[in-house]
């Protein structure tokens, strides 16, 4: 009986057999052309290989978020979640966009994106292994590999970025096996266009975030702007809407349960590859770990922000983001307590062993490399561990103060010799960074995290304490917590790096200036600078032999897959990929209930209390109340529906994707999961997983029956 | 297409051709035998008209709750929140009760449930319309036919009550068309035996009340007993458990969707026989004015309590029950905002007419009872509604001195001709009322509601005032806030009747005594005394009418049934009924979901905070998370079942009902409706309906594996 089970469970993994799983990249579609003709797709799928052609033409990034061109002028949907920000950055209180929305009736009244929004479109994506791992490469091992893959990309990236107004990228597939270059049209000057109201864009807020049934009109719409000579450009008066090769049409029919649904967007991070200890490592003792330190991060930024104001609106945004990963880590916990996942990777791994040890050839090839990566990894882990509560403990100003001694040495090297990260095509961002330090901190907020994670690092054996990081700080082993806390009084006092001036000054100073400061931060970043280099040596040894065996383990992995008939698709790493399925409740919901595909307009009205999380627009009830439909009826469901469920594989950064129909038509925008599926990053389960969408006739009908948002819709030609 | 609609309505709403609607009284069923045969009962329908027999003998009434028999012991099972007092009552700081449950392990051990607890075991039903309604009587009209039926029926009750250790009640079916005497033995040594912890009891509180998906472990057990004599007394060490002629026993199998189930118990109040007028008036006008002052009471409770704990302890009761009634009124309005109720209510109640006036002896007999039916109601809700700020602005303490006059006056005559009410069997009840107020009032709370709901009678237009009371109380029309307050002020600063010892005085004293009184709620009272009475006389001037006309429509409603074959039911008046109908889910819950027919464990757990609402003992969460499940393991659901929906008509008063197989053997408890079909107390809706039970197999599961009420299962023959 068990066999079978993990027979079944192996078989389920990479294959595309069943669809619902998988994000794959655009070129492996002809591999699984079968798959998708037999799941519905009506075009043919080496269409969705042509990444300058209709339509993966028209899906584009907004870095972090996805989105897509829908007008001939540029116009890109996506989340209202991707447009938040730009929605606050011009509100005001005498005028707020955010609580009641905004449409602009003409070009004119489009209003800047928030500072430093970009829309990436994707022109180019090569397959660079060969110059990335050439065959020199491929002898080196540690350091010597890591340095020399490093290098190999950034003259890529940087004859790559030679094309002005582009943004390109190496990026790592399977684990370190493959290497792609993507380049992306950068447009800097992206400018607002429409968001609905709060009440609907947001509704539900936390309370409803990853749950079902769920009624949020998550979109909202940007346009692309660039000069009068169609190229990148930033913001001026004078540029023009950008003209996008191919744009999406929107479907005239909706959708219903069970059709063909397809979702191309750009998925951050999925762990579907890893090995059975990482799988052990992340449930039994970082998510757990992560959990704890967010709980106790909550309690002391809420204790320490009671009676500010200020303070409190400057962790905001990092109270939502820890209650984002903290439910999200939870939920995956809760899956996994009731799950036989570790078994099963296991039984997956030790078939994948026993098939390379099956065979001379393969045992010699992949064998040793298999061995190794259980070991570099299971020693990655050690010191992820080891060094947790430093992690956490590590004041906010020395952080900085690092990063900029760093750059100040960086920066004596010629520029295609710096450390990726510190070179000139960088600074921008690295800037902005140094300046907006100072809307998300707090002294005493930040002291009183430090002390808490600190008092816990020294209660680790000395063993695993830091020397530099300890000698630094003036931290001792066995120390009381009234020492610890005098010598963490004393460096915040000694620093003037909360100065935002103060700080940006640094921006432009020489290692021999950094060597002269009494700044107790700057002489703490000093005074850990050699040792930190060490350290990163001694991680970049590590790194290039993990690179070398898992990339080896992952070949292995491919060719007993493609043994089996199957395709296997990279974990995600913010790339363009395509996941497809089909629209579908779900027979378990909360229990005691079942979901449906569809939720409605009626759940809306429902659920409306006139105020916080579930503040729906009057006019929007006032249409529901009076079955102001128009055209956006659906025949089954006799109301407009809201969201729907598919079988779709995303994660975060998919947030914004187009949902298309099998003539990749727009139907709708996926915009989450479900929290007792967000396991799925790691394991997929097809019973569980589900992902949601905003309906494209919830738009539709927001935007013409309350909004009256007429002139997009004529543009969209959904007129 | 309408008319079709229309039959369709009028054949749903009185048949028994389908199971779920109808609360039958127990002589009925024989008229439904076919229905009950084919529903899958495997009993005798003949054999649960028998009220002393089995199983009927084994259900009792706690007054206001439902109950059964459980062990030859006198054992009795009913809701938590039916015993949830006794357990409070039993609390102390030290030995909390109500969170950590109670099991006695012996019969010593058992504590004495909360002053005033009854158990009433009904042994006897009669229909005595005709004693009641003499001819004699049938002759009469107004306040003339009021007391003559007032009269015969405390005859009756005081002649029945001779049999000492009885309580005896005439009650009104069919809104007067008949009255049966009902006489119960009055269990007055009642004592709490098992609660589970308010974790399990109460799980979910405010938050889940009438929701679905529902993990309420709603059960509790009470033991009745008796002097050596095996006669009602009053509690005494030497009292010993009442020996009950008949029990119920419990089911060896679990249930699932699809089975038959029945509940037997004492329904408290429907409304499904009013006229369309009634409908009208209550969901276009009571109803929003309840739900509007239940808002603004709620508010001002909570402003003037504010800074108060002991005022908010003494309100915390009120807050609760208009909290309850608030949500429950919404949720009717709700589901009659979006309903055609009326438009089906009045082609009804038009072709009952048609029907009458169809035929000429038909007419003469009903045709004018019809008309003045009509008219009379009109007028009955026409005078609530002028009434209404009346009635929410009168001081608590006057209504009581208006109570203690009225006292004082009828003890002057012979006890036969006293109004009902005051009546010597009704002077512990009156007693312990007037002494309970002091825990549950405060001046300020109550001059606050009292001054809010003045304001709005006295914008009333003066025509609409009640003379007496405005000259009594001081009140003007025009007068300013103000100028209300002060007399407001004057009274309230005039009166000791705040004071606990000072009411109970007034018990005592003569009508003399109140005439000299200087008290300024005595002397109200005294002076809204004769117009009182006029007023109350013609009250029971319209309701001697009523009584007649409206007899007089049911019969015809009875007759015109008939003829399509169908039996009609009573509206619910807190005797004992039986409903039957299946275990089922429901194809739409909150929009996107739908309502499987059972809730498991594994919500207890999903749903479990480990505070507040939702705190599941932690004994309870070990036992799930260990799968410690013992024999009640449901084998389709693969865990233990928590609570189940079934199609059956319920209402208030059924709480602790039991809820029977097809055998009869107990399967479980009903404890709740849900907030989408509580219009059922008006309109049975049989897609929505479903009531909610407690599954035997989770009480147990609770009683054997957590609190290890070991006793308790052998007693009822559990292991």
């Amino acid at each position: 009986m068990k066999k079978t089970l993990i027979a079944l469970a192996v078989l389920s993994t990479a294959s595309a057999a069943y669809a619902d799983e998988g994000m794959w990249m655009p070129q492996q579609l002809p591999q699984i052309a079968k798959d998708l003709k037999a799941a519905g797709l009506k075009l043919d799928p080496a269409s969705l290989t042509k990444l300058t052609e209709f339509p993966m033409g028209a899906i584009v990034s907004l870095g972090g978020c996805s989105a897509s061109f829908v007008s001939p002028q540029g116009l890109v949907v996506t989340n209202h979640h991707c447009v938040y920000n730009s929605v606050a950055q011009n509100s005001r209180p005498e005028r707020d966009l955010l609580a009641n929305g905004f449409v602009a009736r003409s070009l004119k009244e489009e209003l800047p994106a928030a500072p430093g929004s970009r829309i990436f479109v994707t022109t180019e994506v090569l397959n660079v292994t060969d110059k990335v791992v050439t065959a020199d490469v491929a002898k080196l091992s540690g350091k010597q590999r890591s340095d020399a893959i490093e290098k190999n990309q950034k003259a890529i990236v940087a004859e790559c970025e030679k094309d002005a107004g582009h943004r390109c990228t190496v990026s790592s597939f399977y684990g370190g096996l493959e290497f792609y270059k993507i380049k992306q049209l950068e447009i800097r000057d992206v400018r607002l266009v429409h968001a609905p109201p709060a009440g609907v864009g947001k509704f539900g807020g936390d309370t409803d975030n990853w749950m079902w049934p769920r009624h949020t009109g998550d979109y909202g719409f940007y346009r692309a702007y660039v000069s009068k000579d169609g190229k990148a450009a930033d913001y001026s008066e004078d540029n023009v809407p950008y003209v996008p090769k191919h744009h999406l049409k929107l479907a005239k029919e909706g959708v219903k349960e069970g059709d063909f649904v397809m979702v191309l967007g750009y998925p951050g991070r999925t762990n579907r590859h890893r090995l059975p200890s990482e799988v052990a490592y992340t449930f039994d003792s970082n998510y757990p770990a992560f959990v704890k330190a967010s709980g106790e991060n909550l309690a002391i930024i809420a204790r320490e922000t009671k009676d500010d104001k200020d303070a409190a609106l400057k962790y905001a945004g990092q109270v939502a983001s820890i209650n984002n990963y903290y439910k999200n880590r939870q939920g995956m916990l809760n899956s996994y307590a009731g799950s036989d996942f570790l078994a099963r990777k296991t039984a997956q791994h030790n078939e994948l062993k026993a098939w390379v040890n099956a065979n001379p050839q393969r045992q010699k090839e992949f064998g040793a490399d298999i061995v190794a990566v259980e070991k570099l990894i299971a020693q990655r882990d050690a010191e992820t561990k080891r060094d947790f509560n430093l992690s956490y403990g590590q004041p906010r100003l020395l952080s900085s103060a690092r990063s900029l001694y760093r750059l100040a040495n960086e920066t004596q090297k010629p520029d295609a010799e710096r450390k990726a990260g510190y070179q000139v095509r960088d600074l921008p961002r690295f800037k902005s960074s140094v300046a907006g330090l100072v809307r998300t901190y707090d002294e005493k907020v930040d002291k009183a995290l430090v002390l808490h994670h600190l008092k816990n690092y020294l209660a680790q054996p000395a063993a695993e304490h830091n020397a530099s990081f300890n000698a630094a700080l003036g931290l001792k082993a066995g120390m009381s917590e009234a020492e610890l806390k005098a010598a963490i009084d004393t460096l915040y006092a000694g620093s003037k790096l909360g100065d935002a001036k103060e700080r940006a000054a640094w921006l432009e100073k020489s290692p021999a200036d950094f060597k002269a400061s009494n700044d107790s931060f700057i002489k703490a970043a000093v005074a850990m600078y050699e040792e930190g280099l060490k350290e990163e040596a001694k991680d970049e040894e590590l790194a290039g032999n993990i690179q070398q065996a898992y990339g080896s383990y992952m070949k292995a992995k491919i060719a007993f897959m493609k043994t089996k008939g199957q395709a296997v698709y990279p974990d995600a790493n913010s790339t363009l990929r395509v996941t497809f399925g089909k629209i579908a409740g779900r027979d378990h919901g909360a229990d005691g209930t079942t979901w449906t595909a569809f939720t409605t307009v009626n759940g809306v009205a429902a659920k409306a209390t006139g105020q916080g999380e579930f503040n729906a627009p009057q006019a929007q009830l006032e249409a529901i109340k009076n079955k102001d439909f128009g055209k956006f009826v659906d025949p089954k469901l006799k109301t407009v529906p809201v969201n729907f469920l598919a079988t779709l594989d995303i994660t975060g950064g998919n947030s914004g994707s187009a949902a298309l129909n099998s003539k990749a038509e727009l139907v709708g925008l996926a915009f989450d999961g479900t929290l007792d599926s967000i396991i799925s990053d790691w394991d997929f389960n097809k019973a569980n997983t589900r992902d949601i969408q905003v309906d494209l006739r919830y738009m539709l009908w927001n935007m013409k029956h309350i909004d009256k948002a007429n002139n997009l819709l004529k543009e969209m030609s959904a007129e």
